[in-house]
């Protein structure tokens, strides 16, 4: 397909302007997709504010937005299983399928991996999309492209579930009620897991928590987290914490709330890599901790959990924005994180 | 407590009349529990008409019934976990906690185990039973004895998942929709598997598996089950085969069911031990058996997912007698196998 | 590389002829191998003798050999890690690398699969192959070609000792010491299995079994293998039973010798697809049967292995032909079954 | 039995007397032991030293020691396993058997043990001891009472390599070649981990590493430790780090050893509960840490491990002294640490 289309660049930080550029050619393993929504993450926020995150540096203009779905528009010879006119969702790592880490299907840690929206990657911000059509996944009968795009962050909740070999009728502390918060919290419920007691000092996300199902919300500013959960639990602690704020302080109260034998799921990065962590409590109680990078093999998971009604992912939007307002709605979601949970970008 | 109650005994082979004998005494580690429900299990049944399953011979006169539950009425004086007035559920084996099986967790494997209402062991089908306090499981507010009894059918299905491996967004077939299918099925549901299909010859059944969620049920008097379920799986095979019913028949159909890595598990036990079972194609296929002998560390589990109303077990009940009536429930059960999917006994 | 290189062809049933081809150009992910050994497996010698394997049938001469090693002698311009000078193994499965499967890291289930020397995929009987870098292994400093060819019979070995679930102080029972059973012998040493009782009715066999350490050998012409094992583990069977002979009889067995809750592990792949199987005898024990088809991950491990002297794989060679005599060394074979364990093609 | 014996008994810090106690009476479950050999473990010297291990505080007169093997001299009427003039080892911890954590197989957890040498419960430096059945195992043919002793310890090593799911043709490193470091070496070297690199800054225990089989030994004070291994890996790391060491150094340096997707497993406890452990590292790399307590379910594995000759457990004892000798063995414990890697104080 020819022709113009109009893309969101952050051309330096804080500063988003539409270009005009081509639309891009596929390749014959390849699909162009139309995008219809895309969702904004705490990663594009942090990429359009401070220009890095960690080791990954914005040095050339850039295309944001990772979370993303749209309509599929031209197939390349050798793609099989999609076809003109099926709505898909793109998962944004594509991975060298060569290196130890795909062969053992870890494919999340290939050395090689080209990941949307991180440099030097371009993302989904953009009217078209070329994609390879092995990571482009099929919406199935009654699913929309706003459910699709939300695939991705779904699909952290979803990982973390299982690092934390989430099961029917054990027990969950998630700290943080922020939009992985809230994931995990509907991936956990979806698996079984009876008791889920959720933290955060935001009102409105908390608010958002109790809706999704959590058994009870702390308010983190007003009342003692750990405390509380102890005492929720009989002094036993959960069988699984979830790290989700990406605090210092919720990061260390992982070591404290966690059961004999149990496991700490780390999935939000604190500022400070560096923590003074309770290493000898952990120990005294054999416990685990794991990690989470990305997420692997999750998209057809999670498809069927929202297809089939398990998880009401929608739900976790606040804002939707037009692709117009891009510039806008990033700056809003910065200046507005307390009130918004997940905003998403709409195109025409 | 001292004084006398009524018992139901199994004297010979379709004969159970009522006695009086002591009430029990309890030991330091027991409780004494005043029996409220006692569900009847196929294995009752099948004690009853032909007295004995496989290598276990009812020689003497037995007390039937092991799905039970009631209310505490006297406790040891070790016992420091329950106190009069709670409501437990009893878990029908008492092993030995010292063998290779129970020091690895597998305590359903343990040589020495105490079954209640197998022989030589007596069951629930009395007034009052004394128990070792740690297989007493307290019930939580809200949950009833009927529930309390239902739990160890539940324990079944749920194991049965695990040995599985059942996950979030899988898919299943469960070959039977009698109560081990159905309360499979409920596992399933609970712990997020989303495309379940269910096989039986009798539509009673299957209505009720359709009203607790099958995605599609399967008569398999009128439909080819695995012509059936490999197209809606589009020559794939299932995630999961749960084999029931305890036939030839859907014994010898895992092995086409089952997708490609994929797991069978075996519930029931089909009446020949010797199955003309195709081997080569679970090979050609790198597929898995799984079997399941009773179940192991899952009541506290099902009371969590009963409690939470994840599982709505108390579904599956479809006849309930008082204890005076037994030997006519029982003749009832036998006699309306089609009918029946659980009764049970209601003490005053 | 231009030039001509000579081939062994089958031409028909029972017909090897050398020919005259011109050596393969490499693409830019492939290298060039000059070949400097191939095992010659049972594989080969069922499509000689038969023209087919179950599904695969021989319909075009085809080039057999699929345990090969070489000299990298070209690299395409896009190979990293090897170069002209390295000693090589090729794993003969290259898999798509895009499927459910691959993605998950089971690649040996990959439907998609380019497997030497399997209709219609021409194998290693050459001068020269043409391979993908990403599935040839550089051999170590001290590791040659003859072990080198030697890795693709132990990867069986190891990946079936991986099913069993193999580990330090277990048991297991290997039914069958021909090739197969000989590797899984050498892996579950490696792996810290103490207790390995190997039957078979060959004595050959049996005495390099004993050679590389079993425990005991059973010759099952002479002896009850069943009751060998039985008195041999006080009548609790062991934890893995290792099916290798392809054999109705054996792998009957496997009911019988596995210990409850323990794991059968099917290897080989008796000429009946269906078996009257003891399912029942399985279930009373709770325990699983684990299915092999060909292995994943394993090239590596095995490397490792051999280098590192914990698996002595050059001691089940039995019998070396050079390159000339292909026919003669396939011919011999077949005639020869009970003398031979393994026969090694050696190129100049 | 009836009569007196000599007892070594911690009367207060740094004071050990002898005793003379009535020999002990036993239970229907349990044998009377005559103790034959007894291993000085650190944990023995700290409460010598200090009188405490974080909350476990002598307040009591204590007897220590629990690496404890000797002969059965009495057995209970309940007790059908064991014989008069077998040799045993006795596993020091005896647990309840009926917490969540004994019923699912980890009884190291359970809150109810009975740990000897642990205060208020008496160890093994006594000329008899009574010990239940069940946690006393038989040393079988050519096992002598100084390998039983070292079961104790070597259990350790055995627990730390399972929890980084130890397996062929993996890679390791250990931080610390004291007592713990060497059986975590025998235990890997045992499963077929093919590289094992030891750090510690004593020379006498590297050479101990290196005689049983190090891949390389890495001498802390002189190298750097971190640079070393990443350089043997070619900047990998390894698959799974030990921390042996419990020191603070040393366990901070497993966040930069890992592999991605690897393990840290601690098993040492650093005086220090809270450390600054480079999380966000961890994290970068899905890297997991599991840590150890105790052991569970390894007796039997290590007895089958010694006794077939996978482990040479008596390598690792340097000092042997009499039971007369008690006071000054354990006094020349503390003041050699550098010089002694395991003293066993061995009785008439």
């Amino acid at each position: 397909m020819n022709g113009k289309m109009k893309v969101g660049v952050l051309k330096s930080t804080g500063n988003i302007v539409f270009e005009e550029r081509e639309i891009p050619q596929i390749k014959e393993n390849e699909i162009l997709v139309k995008i219809k929504h895309v969702g904004i993450c705490g990663s594009d926020l942090h990429y359009y504010e401070y220009g890095r995150i960690g080791d990954f540096v914005v040095e050339n203009p850039i295309v944001l937005g990772h979370e993303s779905a749209g309509e599929v528009v031209a197939v390349g010879e050798k793609v099989a299983d999609l076809k003109i006119g099926d709505l898909v969702t793109l998962e944004p790592g594509y991975t060298c399928g060569k290196c130890e880490f795909c062969k053992t299907g870890r494919y999340n840690l290939c050395p090689n991996v080209v990941f949307m929206a991180t440099p030097p990657y371009d993302g989904a911000f953009a009217e078209y999309v070329a994609y390879p059509a092995d990571m482009a996944f099929k919406l199935p009968d009654g699913m929309d492209t706003v459910q699709g795009a939300l695939i991705e962050p779904l699909a952290v909740g979803i990982y973390a579930a299982q690092q934390g070999n989430a099961g029917l009728g054990q027990s969950a502390a998630i700290l943080g009620s922020g939009c992985i918060g809230l994931v995990t919290l509907m991936a956990l419920k979806a698996m079984g897991v009876t008791r889920i007691y959720v933290a955060d000092v935001i009102e409105k996300r908390l608010a958002k928590a109790a809706e999704l199902g959590a058994t009870k919300v702390i308010n983190a500013g007003e009342q003692d987290t750990v405390k509380t959960i102890m005492e929720l639990t009989c002094g036993k602690g959960v069988d699984m914490v979830f790290e989700t704020a990406g605090s210092k302080i919720t990061t260390l109260q992982t070591a404290e709330l966690v059961k004999r034998g149990g496991t700490v799921v780390l999935v939000g990065m604190a500022p400070e890599s560096k923590l003074n962590y309770d290493i000898g409590k952990l120990m005294g109680k054999e416990a685990s901790i794991k990690t989470v990078f990305r997420y692997r093999n999750i998209y057809p998971i999670a498809i069927e959990a929202v297809q089939n009604g398990l998880i009401p992912i929608d739900k976790i939007v606040t804002d939707t924005f037009s692709f117009d307002e891009l510039p806008k709605a990033i700056r809003y979601s910065i200046d507005n994180k307390s009130d918004i949970v997940k905003a998403v970008i709409e195109f025409k």
